[in-house]
């Protein structure tokens, strides 16, 4: 059945198991020389590493991907002597490490608006992101039939339509089932596909670092509703996207990562809506992965992005 | 049921019906007023214009849009009306007057690549490109199963391995089989989106104009099999993909569009096949949407494209 | 002598004589044919047009380029004729003839920020530009120098420090002396190549249409002072240049063009000051192209570019 | 006086010394860490540091920027004792340790085409590329004047026309008087700004690693001469420029940077001549940035770029 193909796809497209080391700090000298003489000691074999100090915050930024087979032991052991090495660079520092070999899992949330949800279908059956779909959540029913096509579980939540008087209550209600459904999953990563409601702040805070929003304008300009409108009344030359973390902070959140199209005084606001799926699209989908593989490091509001 | 959206999108997607008049003919003074003139009297509204004078060859391009509303005749009237003004610019002069009122039909030819069909079925389902999609063939059957959840009926065509005695007269066989299943639909686009099997000349000449490849490649870098493994032994700094249409030429036919994303040193050959799809998938659904909207006229071996 | 190269270099560029007629007015049936009409019973040949019809504003913008050699009459007595024609098009109508043969008339004021200047210089003397400089007006004096290398008066006009109690006066009387030093000249194009002064509102009236800014963000975000190193506290994964034209609202002029550069984590504000100037060079110099060119037309708060 | 504003700006470029280390060597477990460890122990301040291991040749690179202030002893001595690490990483071991205190050196070589030449002048004169000009040598004598009104040396080596019965013999003696011209500077670099003359095998080699061309187009398509007129004839929809090292090979060397821009149908030959300068004056001063900041590691006939 096709549908098992896509589950087994989260698996196969990690060629070699492997252990990535993230860790961020207060910077000092001979940091690096800890963290490679601790992997060298081990026999590591660091098949990709980034290093990052930034000047102005004075913090340390790493990333380091190592050959499970190389080590003589397996990931719960390397987490709990690597936890000795950072203790020693300061209680400020914060550090994980993951195992390729376990699949990441994520959940979408949907509206109506499609191009996003077809192109992470699509990518996750032709095997080219790391990660299991456990299911995709809408506040339409209309995406559940292609959802369940390509074998994902669907769940249709139903919000309120605003002016009601009982909106705000009907309004929590529907948040308080969204998250539950959310979490029964414990996802690595919550992925606004376009979804188009704003989460209350407590749902921020308790997705933060795992919730990704697209939003369909160059950030900072453009910030809420109907952005390519605003874009298009400001005659820009280009209409961009962004993907960023969510935070309470309405399109403030750290980003990850943006990208623009060029466009012209011949393309209406109708055109830029269209034009710009292929900037949303695919700058959701190189923010997903980097953050799938632990690439995107958050700092005060901004992100270390290791590619 | 969700299939029968898709081919409605494809009549959706046209607001207003509209009459895309293209036209070639050797350059000379007043070929603009006289086409002008001639919608003009007609009271024609035109809601795009696009005109190309080449000094190089002496050859006038131009493509209009009009209302078809605007006009007090429907398209069979206006092709017998603009033959005449056709007829005076000369017997070189070449023409069409296609109606966004009758919806453009693709048959899409696939291996077992699945990216550029993913991504295609995804934009007709999102309504993004204006064409029905009558069937897909494939020379494996693996990518059935998600071209029938969409709706759209498959075909395999089953293809000799190489090496075998008989295996010239079987691959006749296999694209006779093709050819058959093909024409049946009397396509507007055959659009070969990552088929990996080089079309014999015959078809290539039979499909002139209508058949439309992704090559994987920078054209005219890294023609033939493997450019990804080309620029990567080359050590480029930038890949790329072409869409162009098929003709007898392998790799050599007039280019519709290209693009090209950046690489470096720590991108492998397995990379570049990864991060070259994203760019493929664009300049393929680019490159149909221009040919689907009457956007490309060819003249010689190059293409004029009125974006 | 090697400055007169450069303004023979204006003359030279324009390989043969052309006029340029641009014209807006608002949209009806009939436009491009009347003025296609009138071109062809002069004989004029067309070696490019643009026409756009934007259907929010109700608006029809056209440029065509003829080939001053093909009419049997000069630039006055097109203008003559041409009047008649737009008068038809109704009152609101706006219109220009230019020559190619009557070079284009540059002043450009600076600071001491030289990568516009020198790039603008250099364009010029390569002949790439077709302007002729007639000055280069600077609130301080240390590019002088280079300036009148290339055989370009300088001038420099002493603008107050601030905080003086005099201050508002003082630069009052500086930007009295700018005014005249620069409308002496009667330039086509006045640049603000990097000119740190913010234009007192009467002087931006005076110049509307003809003074061009260079901004050094992606606006409108980051308007005003120090927008690298806004971008860099946002976080951004891209900075860009906007060039405008100059109006009593600071940076919220008509865009003519933008452009982006990809920056990251390690990418600090001042790698983003020297990273932006190639945007800041490459953006001017193609939106002062197109000012000179008589590609840009203004409507509301919005270009239309002919390109 | 203004030309000596020059040399002093590249010493001024460079904020804070420090040494940069770059490494090649057979990749094995444990390199990171004794290069590490060597500089903690010796207190090194690392503020850049970049990686990559390549995994089909099986090759370890490297390069690392430290404080100078940061360490107890000067270059010599960091170069004594890194010789140490540097031998026990095996025989096939290259390294190198620059100082950037001491300002890197270059000779540009020029025929008459003017706008790679204005560009670098430029950038050197507003103090962004951390270079000394030491010498500009012409085939022709026409960019003498505005070389020397830059503070820069200039020397017109004259080489014979073609065809003449003495031209080999002629040719050699040129290109013996140029050699003794560049090598009286023993320049860090050695820039071909659109020179175009085809270097004799001898020189390449001579030169080898410190050459650095600027080819117009996106190689390896369209080699050798007239590019863009190729381009032009194969209906390409993109343009680019590359820069690499020179090599016996004709435009075969390995690429430093390449970059492309959009062209279409209306883009004569000319145009694409025109057009295409932006990205060649880019990427040359990109590629030779790199070069001279001890980013560009080559091995094989590929280079690896930290940037």
């Amino acid at each position: 059945m096709w549908s098992t193909t896509v589950h087994h796809a989260a698996v196969d497209a990690i060629a070699e198991q492997r252990y990535v080391i993230s860790l961020s700090c207060p910077d000092t000298t001979g940091i690096v020389a800890r963290i490679a003489g601790f992997l060298a000691d081990a026999g590591g074999w660091i098949v990709e590493a980034g290093y990052h100090s930034d000047p102005d915050s004075g913090w340390f930024f790493t990333r380091q991907v190592v050959r499970a087979g190389s080590l003589p032991f397996g990931a719960d052991e390397l987490r709990a002597r690597f936890a000795e090495v950072a203790a020693e660079l300061g209680g400020e520092t914060t550090w994980t490490v993951t195992d390729t070999g376990i699949p990441k899992r994520a959940v979408l949330l949907v509206t109506r608006e499609a191009h996003c949800l077809h192109d992470l279908l699509g990518r996750v059956a032709a095997r080219e992101l790391p990660v299991q779909l456990d299911a995709v959540i809408g506040n339409h029913g209309e995406l559940g039939d292609i959802v369940r096509a390509h074998g994902v579980p669907f769940h249709h939540v139903e919000f309120p339509p605003p002016g009601n008087g009982r909106y705000a209550r009907d309004k929590e209600k529907a948040f308080d089932e969204l998250r539950e459904l959310v979490e029964q999953h414990d996802p690595d990563a919550i992925v606004l596909a376009r979804f188009m409601q704003i989460l209350p702040p407590e749902l921020c805070r308790a997705w933060l670092g795992r919730a990704l929003n697209i939003h369909h304008s160059f950030l900072p300009s453009f910030v809420g509703a109907r952005p390519y409108h605003q874009a298009y009344a400001r005659g820009v030359k280009l209409i961009g996207a962004t993907c960023h973390y969510v935070t309470p902070d309405l399109d403030a959140g750290p980003i990850i990562e943006q990208d623009v199209i060029r466009v012209d005084h011949s393309d209406t606001a109708a055109d830029m809506v269209r034009r710009g799926r292929d900037i949303e699209r695919l700058v959701l989908a190189r923010g997903l992965r980097w953050h799938l593989e632990d690439r995107v490091l958050v700092h005060a509001n901004k992100t270390v992005v290791f590619r």
